[in-house]
């Protein structure tokens, strides 16, 4: 990148660092970039005693030099501010792949060792320090689970903004920085992040500072942002609601006063808006809050060229720049770059990083690398959750009440919000889905942030509400990811075809809680909890596109230290389910459950004996010791189905022998070996049988339960009907017609299955081609369900 | 939404349209709104012969009211442009649920009742019209594939503006008008799409007019860019690159006035800017590109308020405004509101539209409803594609040369871009990752697409490339699904782990692909295709967060109509499954392939052989017919592992009788009924045996593989081992050994399942764990692979 010098800058070029602090600051970067070089290529030699040489040179080179000399710039930075104003200050990098950077500073500021004390702040240390790097049985070379201070994985791009607005959200003293790179910027997780200042309370959140590193290029390819000119870019972040402040250059020492400057009067402003919003009686209004723009080169510092090709401030340093030591002109330009930061000056002999810079870091939980929002298990407090008891549907005799399960929560989350007041350690998130998803009761409570203009036709609309509502399901995870991972709660409640938009964001945070399970100082987060309602067998008005029940699918390939899936069948189930989920942690919950007003099964306490085993024999649907054949139902609209099947069967064939099994807990179906919750074989087959044709009617597609029951004595026998991509907008009873899910499918099924019926075979055929018939007739003529579907009851 | 009339707007009320142009275009709005809210409501009385009672409405009411009035004024105004300038233009529909407007107005125009003669333009096909809308059996209440005119789904939201943008590139004749809602807007994938115009040429593509629909409302909530003060909203929209035009106000002549300005001037400057570029000798700069703001009421027109409540301009008109006819009065109301549109000056008696409206509408091919271009397989060409045989690697013998597969197909892929310059009817998308996924060498024929600066030392940068980088997986998804939906080819290549960021995207592609093979008029189009490459088992070196082989999962559950996926073992493999993939139609076809240098196994002819069947005995590495133990692979590293396991065992147990069968169609596992290329019983069982155990290599996660085989009568025996999430940074063998997939652990699997060698267990038992001890050490003290695997080869 060409950086003009001379390009205006917004930014006043005032020098607000003496030459003492200037030399000190650059020197601590310059610390940090040369553990930042050796890390990702040095296997001995750590402290140059001797020339380099090839046999110095780890064998496989792997890391990105290009972001982190302006990453370690930044943090230097960042620690100046932190020390000069005793701030609470934590740091998401979002061109996380700049690993070495972050390990470096919190190296260099004692985290690290505390963390890893083999790790020691001393020579052999820093030789195990830069050996450990993107090595087999060391640590990758992104940001991590593993890095102190980091609660953003470098991997995936995009998510960092998010993150760090979900950090704010109720931590009024903290001040996340968040450092957006250019390239994760085109993302789209990114771009619909910027708007996020819409839903941050200065007065009761902390505050966000955006900077994005504008160092021009991707793996390959110069970033957008970069390659706008200065009004268009100006213009663009404005229009995300923020005041820029511009840092640009490639000498350090003007950038590092103009940085300092930047952050002084960034911090100047963010410290206004919140004295203006916490004031006594202030109304509280959206302020423009301030962002930095450091634009610098990409690989900074780095060799200015190799191989007679620029490197520095170009793409060709995203990686490694240097590379090919069989070049032994390359070893010699290796040696020359690490010498230029002139360690001679920074460590003694020992290695020991000299107290002259050292002293300019923060001490204790101020540092960046030990802030404890960074590890929110440290300070996660438990919800305090109601009775759920105490929200309970009557059901005294089962299939005789209807209820909307998620209202029912509604009023359970209702309460959750309420106990979480005084500890503001919970919000709901949703794509515009709330109330449309029956949970509106929480607004009794609280409302939904909106920190935009409120006209008076608006409801349930306040700058301190707890629900969380933007369409994007990016965003509603993002920032519940953010909050979780510093230390709070929360639900997010989705429609179930649309939360696939955030399939890739649930995989890194899976990955996530696996890796911090083995991290000993990572204390344990509130899991993550999704509602996924609106589902596939209650969106026939919305027709095929909102038809998807297919993100359980995606979660059973998450590791079963973090998968946790549950299909409640009625309102009771849920909120036992729900109640577990919130006092869960380190899981990824997912429960399926409907909107629509619908048959109850189990009274509460039933139903919490039936969610605690995650699954049982319905004995008051039927439970004959020797079965001719098993009904077994997991989700809700499943449920319903079998237990009029079994109404039906009964009616048609008086003396069949049936047992219905319900399932909860879709991961018992699994082997122990494969899922903790996983029931042992005696177990499965105390439900499922050992021989007999068991009629699995399941909300998913059929597939997923032979991937889970495949390894059973009895899979053979299990025969499945569930979604087969068959809908369009239709009635909800033609959405299970259509997909085989019908009652006199599964009727049909059973009776298909067991040998003493084979005579009874043709007359139910008949009579299943009848019935479809009649209901093809009824949709056609009226566009409704069948009388006798609608108004079905269990029988007393 | 308290719309301000006097707000000042940068578009001068002028009066473009003569009294009498806009009393016809308000007609023709009128009956339009008065088509949408009988579609909505009504089952009898569509042409209000008797006052409405409650039997003339529909029992269920479905449809979205809210967005429908503003996109039905668009097209009467987008009519008038067409008409006036011959434009050939399409118009893409974010706000996707506003169905019935899109339905009313291709009724109108006349396109409709071409499509489906049925729905005369008449009274009784008014009738149907309405009682066919968001019905069963009949059609959907969004944009859908049944409606004409559309290349978009309006279920899932996000995805419009990439779609124009995907449309308008080498259709330089082509004005794509894209209406975007104010909700949509905040989706991720549509807040990166504004930057979308850092990648049209306006000398080469046509022009894309975005229109920001800002009613204000989303389903339960204000949006934020309505919300935002206007001086942000400019900057936000100057800063995405464009010269926005507002249009705002609710009273309708005012805003007709407005638009029909707005228009005019957008589409001179849209003619200015393609006439500059497209002058002799032009240097192509990025022009900044006029878009609309077009601030109107939500549910415009409708009723102003119901049961007391405001309506109209409130988030209340999203769906159904009146309902609950079970009140009088809001039969009344409807009544009246039907009424308001004065159909008896609209239709004449016997339902006709009245001429003196109707001869605003284009006609032909112009009308938007019957653009070839939204109905793209009417204009699709094949690839001319260069004979693939040309570029196969040698493969004299089997496993004693490497090559990197996707380099080679790199080559390939090159001269397909090189034969497609002509007919501008191809072009390759990738986030950032094109050169890192090896195919560069296509930059000899064509560059990346780039309309921002470009500086000195970029490479392969140019404005009219035909390579799409963009940092965006939702972009370059978004893009190429609507260059094929008009007509044209292309491949994704992408991180297999990283397009999980476009479950959702694919998900509602390949529901429109299943669709529209039930439309008769809808022509088939190219397929999607993927190559993921940079795949998990060799994103060692990045770690856990790249390590992801499930979404080859997650396009298991797309319907058999559309999904293909294909595993290559080596390069000519590869370039063998392109080449079909390019000539297919109407599918969705994910090609796995790793981009390292690695052994290579079959000549072209083979290859060709082997990829046509899909799955074969490789009789060179081992075909017994009665074979101890199948050795099953899929997946060029588990060929790999599993041809060294073969060795291995060969070695170890000279009389072994070993039959290696390789799949790399693997929907050939599934049953015949489940997937049309689907293997019957003997076929399967002619590779994989009746009763012999398979241990079977599998690239992703095992489970895939039973979710695949369980009907098989084989299954029992079938051994998987695949990707169980264990993974790190570490060394390309260590990952193999760490998930179990190792060539030690595969012998030891055969050897453990065949009854004949039980003796040989605990000999070949202690030496696997002899083996992983010295792995272990290697890679602690080099930190690379064990040299005989490096340097491994089959044997001649």
């Amino acid at each position: 990148m060409m950086i003009d010098q001379d390009r205006t800058s917004t930014t006043d070029v005032a020098a607000p660092l003496s030459p003492d602090m200037l030399r000190r600051m650059d020197g601590y970067w310059r610390a940090a970039n040369y553990l930042s070089v050796g890390q990702i290529y040095l296997r001995d030699n750590a402290m140059l005693d001797r020339p380099l040489t090839v046999a110095d040179v780890k064998p496989r080179l792997l890391g990105h030099w290009g972001t982190t000399p302006g990453l370690n710039f930044l943090y230097v930075h960042l620690n100046r501010l932190i020390v000069e104003h005793d701030l609470d200050m934590i740091n998401i990098i979002g061109p996380g792949h700049g690993g070495p950077g972050l390990v470096a500073h919190t190296y260099l500021e004692g985290s690290y060792t505390e963390r890893y004390p083999a790790i020691e702040r001393s020579r052999s240390g820093m030789h195990r320090l830069f050996r450990q790097f993107s090595w087999p049985g060391g640590i990758p070379s992104h940001v991590a689970p593993e890095t102190p201070g980091s609660i953003h994985e470098g991997g995936e791009l995009g998510y960092s903004l998010a993150h760090a607005y979900g950090a704010a959200f109720d931590n009024p003293d903290l001040l996340v920085a968040c450092i957006v790179g250019d390239g994760e910027a085109e993302t789209g997780a990114l771009a619909a992040s910027w708007h996020s200042n819409k839903f941050l309370n200065p007065a009761r959140d902390g505050a966000v500072l955006p900077i994005l590193h504008l160092n021009g290029y991707k793996i390959a390819n110069p970033t957008i942002l970069a390659r706008i000119d200065r009004g268009e870019l100006d213009a663009l972040l404005r229009g995300y609601g923020h005041e820029p402040l511009y840092v640009e250059g490639s000498d350090p020492a003007v950038v590092h006063q103009q940085l300092a400057s930047a952050l002084d009067a960034a911090l100047a402003r963010i410290k206004a808006i919140q004295a203006t919003a916490r004031a006594d009686g202030a109304i509280v209004e959206r302020p423009r809050w301030p962002m930095i723009v450091f634009r610098t080169p990409k690989g900074w510092t780095g060799p200015k060229a190799v191989d007679g090709k620029p490197v520095e401030g170009t793409w060709r340093s995203h990686q490694v720049p240097i590379a090919d030591f069989k070049n032994p002109e390359h070893i010699r330009q290796l040696d020359a770059w690490m010498r230029s930061y002139r360690p001679e000056e920074l460590f003694d002999a020992d290695g020991k990083f000299l107290d002259d810079y050292a002293s300019l870091a923060p001490t204790g939980h101020r540092r960046m690398g030990s802030n404890p929002h960074a590890n929110g298990g440290e300070l996660l407090q438990p919800l305090s959750l109601p009775d759920f008891h105490a929200y309970a549907v009557p059901v005294p005799v089962a299939g005789q009440v209807k209820a909307e399960a998620t209202r029912v929560l509604g009023r359970y989350l209702r309460d959750v919000m309420k106990f979480s007041m005084d500890a503001k350690n919970f919000r709901l998130f949703g794509p515009d889905e709330t109330a449309s998803n029956r949970l509106a009761d929480v607004y009794d409570v609280a409302g939904k942030v909106w920190m935009a203009e409120i006209d008076a036709v608006d409801e349930d609309l306040s700058t301190d509400g707890r629900v969380m509502e933007v369409l994007s399901e990016h965003l509603c995870q993002g920032w519940l990811e953010g909050y979780l991972l510093t230390g709070r709660h929360g639900l997010f409640s989705c429609y179930e075809a649309f939360v696939h938009i955030v399939d890739s964001m649930v995989n890194q945070h899976a990955k996530w809680l696996k890796v911090t399970k083995s991290i000993p100082w990572r204390r344990p987060i509130a899991s993550l909890n999704y509602l996924l309602t609106s589902h596939v067998w209650r969106q026939d008005h919305n027709g095929l596109s909102h038809q998807d029940p297919g993100f359980i699918d995606h979660i059973t390939n998450e590791t079963a230290d973090v998968a946790r899936i549950y299909l409640p069948p009625d309102a009771n189930c849920l909120l036992s389910v729900a109640d577990h989920a919130l006092r869960s942690r380190g899981y990824v919950n997912v429960i399926v459950a409907g909107k629509q007003p619908d048959w109850q099964w189990l009274g509460m306490d039933a139903a919490v004996r039936h969610c605690t085993v995650g699954a049982g024999i319905w004995d008051w649907a039927g439970d004959d010791a020797d079965p001719d054949v098993v009904m077994a139902c997991a989700g809700d609209v499943p449920t319903l189905e079998t237990l009029a099947a079994v109404t039906m069967l009964r009616a048609y064939v008086p003396d069949i022998r049936i047992r219905v099994v319900n399932v909860v807990d879709l991961m018992v179906l699994q082997p122990q070996s494969e899922h903790p919750h996983g029931l042992d074989d005696r177990a499965f087959e105390a439900l499922f049988t050992a021989d007999k044709p068991v009629i699995f009617a399941f909300h998913g597609y059929p597939a997923l339960i032979h991937k889970l029951t495949y390894a059973r004595a009895n899979h053979r026998n299990i025969h499945v009907r569930g979604y087969k991509e068959r809908g369009t907008t239709t009635t909800p009873f033609d959405m299970v017609v259509l997909n085989d899910l019908d009652r006199y499918r599964l009727a049909l099924d059973a009776i298909e299955r067991i040998p003493r019926l084979a005579d009874r075979v043709p007359a139910e055929t008949a009579r299943y081609w009848t019935t479809l018939e009649r209901h093809k007739l009824y949709i056609a003529e009226q566009g409704d369900d069948m009388p006798e579907v609608r108004d079905w009851q269990w029988p007393t």
